[in-house]
């Protein structure tokens, strides 16, 4: 069985922002033993499953990411929307679109030191969309 | 409920080319609420969701991802089947081999941007086997 | 319906390494047709499908991270558990935290070449916690 709900998060700036309450607190009751599934409506950023306690993390995340994929490579070709639209696509596609948790005794069962991140890689990508699909 | 097909796509090319309409094409009736996983059963070709409109994003994305992990590297030591060899095994597991996309009144639940991309990382990769599992 | 399980895999050394058999020998009876979520309960390992047969593909994937990913970053934030830490978080975003593979005819339906790979990240990751869940 399925039950499945759409929301939209509020506008979140730019780098890696955890939203694990905001999904929780969006989430109908769940059944005791499961899957959900968060899907992100969009090609510019993306979701990840990371550590939740230390902030740096996330603060160095944005550090390394764009080391990885820089902006202002004279070979992009996809370059009308900004310097920051080709490699937010790329980094959308490294990091994924989805996350699929487990739920068990109807609870979200990922490891203590695991939240979910919104990877938000435009500078202003607006609120983003996303599907939250329980199965069970 | 689970409902699965297996289907051989065309030979794409190296490169990163989009088969949404493939996928769509080869489902059969989508239930009103459920889940699409489409899963390629390859080490060195990936799947992934992004931008479905400009194709020199497309291009883009092999620049980019030939850049991040290069070919001919001194240190690779699984190189008998060739300089695209190594470097595809990785870009596979960096993009991943299988995607979950939401059903929502019997469609596929994308956003408007987004489209599924074949990432065919190898010279000669030939036709990719997948493997289409509906549940609902 | 679902049905799920919890283990926990013996320690492994930083690296890749190839659990499919693991896996296997933990599931219960699989249903004829479904699929299979393996979820890593942490934020510094991951899991991937990849070559299952040369063990040099994954001896390379290490050398391609840990240049992709470099320690001793002297931008790093978040250092105090170690060079290896904030590198080890980043490389499980790029790999993934679940792998969902199809279930046919009773069994795993990865490719001939695919097997599952535990990427341990760290350097004393000590015994990592694996969800398996099933659906069909």
């Amino acid at each position: 069985m399925v039950k499945q709900i759409e929301i939209r998060l509020k506008k979140y700036c730019r780098g890696f922002h955890l939203i694990t309450e905001d999904i929780i607190a969006s989430l109908p009751a769940l059944p005791e033993f499961g899957l959900l599934n968060v899907f992100i409506q969009h090609s510019s950023a993306g979701l990840s499953l990371n550590e939740n306690a230390d902030y740096t993390v996330r603060e160095d995340f944005e550090t390394v990411f764009n080391k990885l994929i820089p902006e202002n490579n004279p070979d992009y070709k996809h370059t009308t929307e900004g310097d920051d639209d080709l490699p937010a696509h790329v980094k959308s596609s490294l990091i994924g679109a989805s996350l699929t948790i487990p739920i068990s005794n109807g609870c979200l069962n990922m490891g203590i030191w695991q939240g979910i991140y919104l990877c938000e890689f435009r500078n202003n990508g607006g609120q983003r969309r996303l599907v939250l699909t329980i199965y069970y």
